[in-house]
């Protein structure tokens, strides 16, 4: 299944990049350069760099949600930015703490400039974000502010569940998918809702459409999933097999784990010896977490969870264009090189 | 000098840990675990320590900037919480970035729970600050919370330009200052008026509060930067030299670097290797840096934002005993141990 970039993600970024490019401005100019970097905007020697960083999923869910509730895209640039700068924030820290030397194909930023910017520049994007929120004009930038640190602490429980996961071997499926809703579906969620929220909608309709967010997150959480564990370097900008290297239990994983058959007890042996694992025993265990049934089992989830999201959207009477933008940009998401 | 400690550390802490444990409780329990060692409630193995952690010196801030103003202790916790927790995120990620191994007598989080959860706890820190201010009672959340991100903006650069001076020889008397009056000054500022933002008062009564608490803060500085050199290990809960050690460009050593004496030149001469420095090499440096004048200069700068800080509360109407009780703590944070 082939899915056209939609336009909506070009349309926001550049919206939404003009305001990200000035709050990262007013930084001090050590982590200023290591945030332009990691967002792709310059190369390691401080030079600008063609294009505009990532693809900037969730500046294009805060414009939409403002629209879906009938305001102009405007208003949801305070929350697109500061969503897009909480992401990176959670990049910039979880490249370190989980060791991760490769992002978009260049080193990452703990790599190219040391631990201590990166800790540094991550918590300044995260003390921005709220400052962009907080700011905005209007009357709705404390309640955004709100839902945002609400995400924000939901993210970082989902991370520490996710490294605590890597020291055990008894995860059940159920708390996989608890700790992949707190770390990626939370903040999609806001993204989705964030630009109701600062247009003021009701209660019912910001819930809606952070359902839809929700599921779309855990749809997305278990594409990558399968990227991280079968994805190839060339498209991903990382490792193969970058997942089980560390033994993450993510979703295929967790479940090949608990499915009781003979590749799972072999796929236990591998992940709870201490050693590191060698590119033969990656590609073992690979394919031992397909025979028990994890590949197969997140591809359905991601169907699944894609179909939750988009079920979702009936709940909000939203104008059809925005509804078919949702659309496009959650199958985008959802197929990105399966 | 001998200053008792003052009474109104030991109410504002018994009025503010009640939040404090109340918020670090929502977190994920591995971080929750890391913030209350690092917090001095727990021992590593997570037994209950005696004792209620740090001397609060800005939760007792905040709180008297609410009786300053004429409003109620109560009023004003959200924001002392808020401070704290803020300082207490800033201790965490600063020790990893510094490789400082010990504090209060004890190894730092990150050598006790290793980097990612010191990094995590951190983050979860920042991010509750801002939640606790949200959910305040009362409609003045949003613009405290503001007030915090502003601070915690300048404590991040503040942060940053430290860690480039210890790579720069030519950093001037005034680069140091405007550096440390963003690392200590900017959070110092936002505590003495916090609680009359949470109050409602009117800006000049804030600012001349915040004024108060920025040259607290230098004075603080300078006695911490004098204990960094000449503290004594058994006092300062770290190792000699500490900051002499990393090559910090401090006030004593910024001021003794630029003071033009023969002492000067071969302070710098030591200082621009790149070898560690052994302990006789140590002594020598602080030695150096006294005769170039720079702890005489450290302790007059002590006294002068002392005297500056306490000219600002002439400003403000208040009653006697909240004067008072600014007066005392000021002078028993800037007199530690010297």
């Amino acid at each position: 299944m082939t899915v056209q970039i939609p336009a909506v993600l070009e349309r926001a970024r550049d919206l939404t990049v003009p305001a990200l490019r000035a709050a990262v401005g007013r930084l001090e100019s050590s982590i200023a350069q290591v945030a332009a970097y990691h967002l792709g905007w310059m190369d390691v020697s401080g030079r600008p760099v063609a294009g505009n960083g990532g693809k900037a999923v969730r500046p294009a869910l805060a414009v939409l949600s403002a629209e879906a509730v009938g305001a102009d895209a405007e208003l949801a640039l305070p929350g697109g930015a500061a969503v897009e700068l909480v992401h990176n924030f959670s990049l910039l820290h979880d490249d370190l703490m989980d060791g991760d030397e490769e992002r978009r194909h260049r080193p990452t930023a703990w790599k190219a400039f040391g631990p201590a910017l990166a800790i540094l520049a991550g918590d300044a994007l995260l003390a921005l974000a709220e400052d962009v929120l907080l700011e905005a004009p209007g009357e709705h930038g404390a309640r955004a502010a709100r839902h945002l640190t609400g995400a924000t602490g939901r993210l970082i429980r989902g991370q520490a569940e996710d490294l605590s996961f890597e020291r055990r071997m008894d995860v059940s499926v159920a708390e996989c998918a608890a700790m992949e809703g707190d770390k990626t579906g939370a903040l999609l969620a806001c993204s989705s809702s964030i630009g109701a929220v600062l247009a003021g909608a009701p209660a019912h309709t910001v819930a809606a459409l952070g359902e839809f967010g929700h599921h779309l997150g855990l749809a997305f959480q278990a594409v990558d999933d399968l990227l991280g564990i079968w994805g190839h370097p060339e498209v991903t900008g990382k490792p193969t097999w970058s997942d089980l290297r560390q033994r993450k239990k993510s979703v295929p994983v967790t479940v090949a784990l608990n499915a009781g058959t003979p590749s799972s007890e072999r796929l236990a042996g591998m992940l709870a010896g201490g050693g590191p694992l060698g590119e033969e025993d990656l590609a073992l265990a690979a394919k031992l977490v397909e025979e028990a049934g994890g590949r197969d089992w997140a591809r359905r989830e991601a169907e699944r969870q894609l179909e939750l999201a988009l079920a979702c959207l009936d709940a909000v009477a939203m104008p059809a264009a925005v509804r078919d933008d949702l659309v496009n940009l959650a199958k985008f998401v959802t197929t990105r090189e399966l």
